[in-house]
């Protein structure tokens, strides 16, 4: 097989030219970035957990009526997703005040919010991301008020399953981004989950112990970033029970 | 008459009790800041003028039909306003990109914008007031969902009217910050326009030279802040066509 066309490489997955038209090869790398880029390293077999969980998460939101850019995993560090086309936006939705948010409004990290927050980060590295409310969004023409409700919808009810789904294996969804693109079926457009769903863009603490089990290991240099990504990937049912990393298992089921 | 009871006092104004229960004396300063603080200095003749700026543009704004606070002006550097609950948020309306707007989406400064911008800012010095969509301010429960359609409502209004009458005397309204409070009548609560409306807070540009005639003169270090107040002052026809700032009037209608 000839060599296939890279469309375009971000900081965690490189994106290539599909086999059929409309479709794109999601490749996972190990690499990982934190603070726009101002640290980068590799956490090595990130790439292999974050297709499989991403797999696992985005299945499971289908069968609950998501729509998702998602076709099916391809090998180790591949799947095949939908071409679409992406909405500049970052869309935040947090439980439980960390990172940015405890920052901006000086609230103690791992403080429950009165409710989920929504929060919308226009996408661009040059700008450091920055944050973004509807209005924004639909002046600059980034996403109509009816997208924004379509998007609006979705990651409220995102966030309620995952809650639950993380619940159910003893870890609390703190916070998570999503993005989301344009699909045309037969000439009617649609907003499809799109991206990827994994401890690179979730924060998730052991409900019990509030261990981080996230990329914030290696924003703070916690030490055991792999072990972390594999307890999530083990706890979703994924890895088997033992294997590598079964020390952070042991200290969080004991 | 007895030492009046000062209730607050701010970066630019200082608040008395005022004569009758639920009113309040606003004393204007000359004292100017920027930067949240960082800046500070003196405009002479400051006080004075925006006690009058204000004034004029409440009034206006009130036979429009938007509620205020206002009551009357008393005296060269006071005014009369009824007692509200202050809303903690800072209302920013934009025509044309400048300041913290054009910085945060690389915007040149000048760039008129698609349509009106309605952006709010928690009022928290020490957070260094961010900026908010509406999920942080009903969810932190700084105003209910309605109060924000009343206060978007107006904040349309008035950036129509106050953008006519400025055009009619020469000058390109670029953005203003409003602040609303709540006040009871009858045990009914209503959301009324507070604070002032000043060179302070509008970024008002001569139409034809773009000169600045606002508070960015003090910010920028460009010399004749006094003056840019006057000239706002004389062509809202509060001040005498001739007088003291004569020079820039005549720079601006050369």
């Amino acid at each position: 097989m000839a060599r296939r066309r890279q469309i375009y490489e971000g900081k965690a997955k490189i994106l290539f030219e599909g086999p059929e038209p409309g479709t794109i090869v999601q490749y996972f790398k190990d690499d990982a970035t934190a603070g726009n880029g101002a640290k980068s390293g590799v956490i090595t077999g990130k790439g292999v957990l974050n297709n499989r969980i991403s797999e696992f998460l985005m299945l499971k939101l289908r069968d609950i009526g998501i729509p998702t850019h998602f076709i099916k995993r391809l090998n180790m560090r591949e799947q095949l997703v939908r071409a679409v086309e992406i909405i500049p936006l970052e869309v935040v939705v947090r439980n439980v005040a960390a990172g940015s948010l405890s920052k901006r409004f000086g609230i103690e990290e791992g403080t429950r919010l009165p409710r989920p927050l929504v929060e919308f980060y226009y996408k661009n590295d040059a700008l450091n991301d920055p944050m973004v409310s509807e209005e924004h969004i639909t002046a600059f023409n980034w996403a109509c008020a009816h997208d924004l409700d379509d998007i609006c919808g979705y990651a409220v009810r995102v966030n309620d399953f995952l809650c639950g789904l993380f619940a159910g294996v003893g870890i609390t969804l703190v916070d998570f981004k999503l993005e989301f693109g344009r699909v045309w079926d037969n000439d009617e457009m649609r907003i499809v989950l799109a991206d990827e769903i994994s401890p690179d863009n979730c924060r998730l603490w052991d409900a019990r112990t509030n261990e981080k089990l996230d990329k914030d290991r290696f924003r703070r240099d916690m030490g055991r970033v792999e072990e972390a990504y594999q307890e999530v990937a083990r706890r979703l049912g994924i890895l088997p029970e033992t294997g590598y990393g079964e020390n952070m298992a042991t200290e969080n089921h004991a």
